[in-house]
């Protein structure tokens, strides 16, 4: 099963007054980790989006917030592909802080889409072959 | 059944790259309708956090995008109250644009939390009685 | 002398671990205002975008942090134009708290670009005839 | 002299619907290297915010944006340190690309604060005797 890991240091900038990072911000370091792995897979995103006008857009999250990431926690952020279809990709995704908590997990499906009229265009075949080889 | 609804721009600082509303501000959006919806029943939530220690925090999302918002629309934010527990609230809330197209909506759930050590805390009263009235 | 103001409630996003608003946010609040003035003056940003290829840049930035905000404050942006080129505008700029303490306040120079290239390009003359009324 | 870099990726989330880095951010990028900075002289801030209940709070910023920052593009933010007093510091810091091309550089003071009150408060020693190898 396809998985992929990237590191996140917690700044400032992702903390709120709670003295936490702020829940809104997972959906980036979620983000990173998946930007990691495509590009890992061979895809650059910027070329994507200039050369064939393909975007990867967010269809659908769910997360649990289980325990809190405060200031200068370095977090590993998973990434895990566990169904596609022609135009989309389910991941399980999760972070965890340096003592081995899972601080938040969830689910994200992503389509794939033209940048221009957001409409569903089929995957990359170099993600969907790597599709073949999940589960 | 209790519902609110909040206003909000879109300015630069929400857009990304792609020309539309990143995926992770509208966590932003809902919040700040939750705030408002807070205030509205009574309480602030520096009130709450300086006097009580009590934090209100997010403990699951699940979120569908099924518009892209873009720069200058003028977005409304529903908050609507469908649980409640002793320590949580469970919230429906829908990001709608203009012309009414339901650009993005959900379930959030929060939970009411010392603000040291993030544990369970009953809801204060007026929130509480506010619960009763839902369903 | 033309001067404009726009409120900015302070919410969760906005703040960091040390309980304040983190530095950077006071250039969104900046922003937000100068776009409200913009709009007060008849132009929206997205039609300068869509139907003649415009952006305005910021050039140059110059700012003093005086005092913190903090979670829930009301705080008033101003937005001031002092000087104007063909294809710039400096605005002097301020954000004060509910008590009249300026928290933050600079200079910002922006120039109007063409959204690809991004070279400079003549200020709009509504904009322009705006500037005969400074000083 | 001091001299430090460090490299940020540009994600979606830093980036407007311009096409470009969103202008606020290049501070968080500032940030994010001071931070490593003062991590590679010994100091970790959590630990400083924590033991010490000592902040560091941005003073001033002047900054020129010369050229935008795109999707993807990988900057090396540099971090020098030019004057310091009892209670300040005084950076030079630049943004570069890949090609070398400046992108945005400038100037921010830092005061050393009491997380509390957030008045001035003596450096660390081991800052201060950084700055002694300054200039």
């Amino acid at each position: 099963m396809t998985e992929f890991n990237w590191t996140v240091r917690v700044y400032y900038e992702d903390t709120d007054a709670g003295g936490v990072v702020y829940y809104a911000n997972y959906l980036k370091f979620m983000e990173r980790a998946r930007t990691e792995w495509l590009r890992d897979l061979g895809f650059e995103q910027d070329q994507l989006l200039k050369n064939e006008g393909l975007v990867f857009a967010v269809r659908r999250v769910s997360l649990e917030y289980l325990k809190p990431a405060r200031l200068n926690d370095l977090l590993t952020v998973g990434v895990r592909m566990i169904e596609g279809g022609a135009a989309s990709i389910d991941f399980e995704q999760a972070v965890t802080n340096e003592t081995g908590d899972v601080l938040c997990q969830g689910r994200v499906k992503i389509v794939c889409a033209d940048a221009e009229s957001l409409r569903p265009r089929p995957l990359p075949s170099a993600i969907l072959s790597e599709l073949k080889h999940v589960g």
